[in-house]
């Protein structure tokens, strides 16, 4: 079997107004979706960023694919590798290729995905309510169906209709939006009406290692885990020398480069892996290996995404016996909104690993062409929630840490 | 496909009387030889160890996995464990049913197992000239054909054999046999007679810190790599403190447990990766990806083996980027005897990488039933280096160091 054809499409779909450390998501968020086509039927799916700068690297490395045989990694690699510009990111740009190859070499054989990372470990895959603090609209917009989250008790509203509708067993905040005695706050709101969930919070490294540890010592006892609370592995060590529950991190820990001094300083105790930048799900496997030998705990990070990258993690999470902590997603604030026929769905707080061949989802034409000309329309081309902040509120810089 | 039936036959072969620290190789060198059949004529192939309380645990293995999935490698991890007495080795035992399930995994797919390992990097497998001190002949049995190597001469005359036959391009020595300074003179005598030749040497343990050092700095700029010179992680880290050349190792780094350790305390430069007790090729491939973490190399270790694990070694070697060492193998002390029916020819110090569906190997039924006959007559069944040389020379103690 042969790549006949390596097709690229941007995409756009809706974004509710989620608050971060860095600003607020745009109207529209971007995704690129990728289909490495075996001929005779056979196509296999990856999903990335749709970035316009990552979008032109995957459409380069795109084109020297065709020919290739699916189940050569190896060669995709290398092809990948050799269409690279300057600043290009390897991985990333070779992620949704290894994605797209073992889901074709899957469908194939006619076997699911997990088979091919060393087999299922467990039958359902847990995800975490991923709360935001978020305004009751964009700007100009009618509300969404979520409303507005800009205190704790609006936290905690948006938990119970997150929980409710999905049944999710763990929490977790994205933080760095507002002081943190506020932030501390929601989380003992969320504590008090959910007093079995684990929660995290993650303030995308918006604290000081002073104001990290600070809240980490008034959180004792409520957390789960605390994710990247301060830039760097240096400043998180010495937050985590003084943190009473592990430190996690998808942003000091984010390549094989950065596992030896992150791990060497003691700088986290949870990595989360996200197959769209360690290069693919056998790398997110290996790196798991890697975390348990060192005694470090994994999770899963997610950005904005569709069903694709659902049912890649779904397939990680079923092959990858380290993954003891719910998965971040960003599914819930899609709306429903996807490329696949049938979306994975999440129920009781987990996907079922689907048993069907490849990654268990097929791709919607009408739904591709539909999200592709939204991209055209949207004039969205790279992700800046600090820009589109600064529309709203011109004086709002990003600076990390901010307290 | 399911297995129909899993075999497990001990067979035993000639073997010179090679000398190491422990003592001297038995006159019979022991394997197990595993088959899983999927039926269809399908049989994946697996060797291990062939000493009798591991053979047992294997048989106990084996009873459970008829009717699994040679896909599903977690269930037969999982029946595996099961099957486990006190006293096993869970890893040990599995390694050869995972290389089996590859390879019946990848014969029934009609693709290579280095399709399942991450793709081919490399078309040959390099090999390592493995030189041993030896007798001319096991006592009251004629002299094989490789006649004694007691001297730097007679190493020197053994490496010219090998080098002339199989073209290696790399050269280790056994050593920990004779004083450290009889073995530094049979060094020096080897770099003057292969100039060029990266250079070994592996005492298994038989030095103190302090002969290690001495022996480290008396070698400077001869050797590749010095293996395993004397026990401990604690003592490797302090010979690797004051040592020029990287300390390799198959003896202080052998389980997951040991990689954070040695490697916060740096006792190593180079691990020797050996599918036979880390769990198998996958889990090989993922301790390369660590080591490479870490900045450490990756070298292939071996015991007397046959040709399946030759072609385990050679499918692993394919698709692993990080095995930038020539490998061991006893290959060439088995004079050819083997269990399968085209044995992977070493061409030139290496293995062209085989195409062929699976390991690349057939099973050679008489071949097999004549070597499990030999492993009935032959009365060895556990290795015992020590007990075997204490029939010659009485007064042998094993002593880890002795120097």
């Amino acid at each position: 079997m042969k790549v006949v054809e390596a097709r690229v499409t941007p995409v756009a779909f809706p974004d509710p107004p989620l608050l971060n450390s860095a600003g607020v998501h745009e109207p529209w968020a971007l995704r690129t979706i990728v289909e490495l086509d075996g001929g005779d039927g056979l196509v296999g799916l990856g999903e990335t960023y749709g970035d316009a700068a990552h979008l032109a690297a995957v459409r380069r490395a795109a084109e020297r694919l065709v020919g290739l045989d699916p189940f050569d990694l190896s060669a995709i690699g290398t092809a990948t590798r050799r269409s690279l510009g300057a600043g290009d990111h390897a991985l990333k740009v070779f992620a949704p290729f290894e994605v797209a190859a073992l889901d074709l070499q899957a469908r194939s054989i006619g076997r699911p995905v997990y088979q091919l990372l060393g087999g299922r470990v467990r039958d359902r895959v847990a995800f975490s309510a991923y709360l935001f603090y978020k305004w009751a609209q964009h700007p100009g917009r009618p509300a969404d169906e979520w409303g507005a989250a800009l205190d704790p008790a609006g936290v905690v509203e948006q938990a119970r209709a997150l929980v409710q509708q999905f049944g999710f067993g763990s929490i977790k905040l994205k933080g760095g939006v507002f002081p943190p005695v506020e932030e501390i706050d929601a989380i003992r709101e969320l504590r008090r009406a959910f007093p079995s969930h684990p929660l995290r919070i993650d303030p995308n490294c918006a604290w000081t290692v002073q104001t990290a540890k600070q809240v980490a010592a008034e959180t004792t006892g409520l957390l789960e885990y605390l994710e990247d609370p301060t830039p760097g592995i240096d400043g998180m060590a010495e937050v985590a020398s003084a943190a009473p529950m592990p430190l996690a991190t998808n942003m000091c820990v984010v390549s094989p480069a950065d596992l030896r001094p992150a791990f060497e300083r003691g700088a986290v105790g949870v990595v989360l892996a996200d197959h769209h930048y360690w290069g693919g799900l056998r790398a997110c496997a290996e790196l798991a290996r890697t975390c348990a030998a060192w005694g470090v705990g994994v999770s899963m990070h997610s950005n904005s995404h569709l069903g694709i990258s659902l049912a890649a993690m779904v397939q990680l999470g079923a092959a990858t016996p380290e993954l003891t902590y719910a998965a971040d997603t960003h599914t819930p604030w899609q709306g429903g909104v996807d490329v696949v026929t049938a979306p994975l769905p999440i129920v009781d707080g987990a996907v079922a690993v689907p048993d069907a061949p490849g990654l268990g989802v097929e791709l919607d034409r009408d739904a591709l062409a539909r999200l592709h000309e939204q991209y055209r329309r949207c004039g969205v081309r790279s992700r800046d929630d600090t820009a589109y902040m600064r529309t709203v509120r011109p004086d709002f810089v990003k600076r990390r840490p901010r307290w």
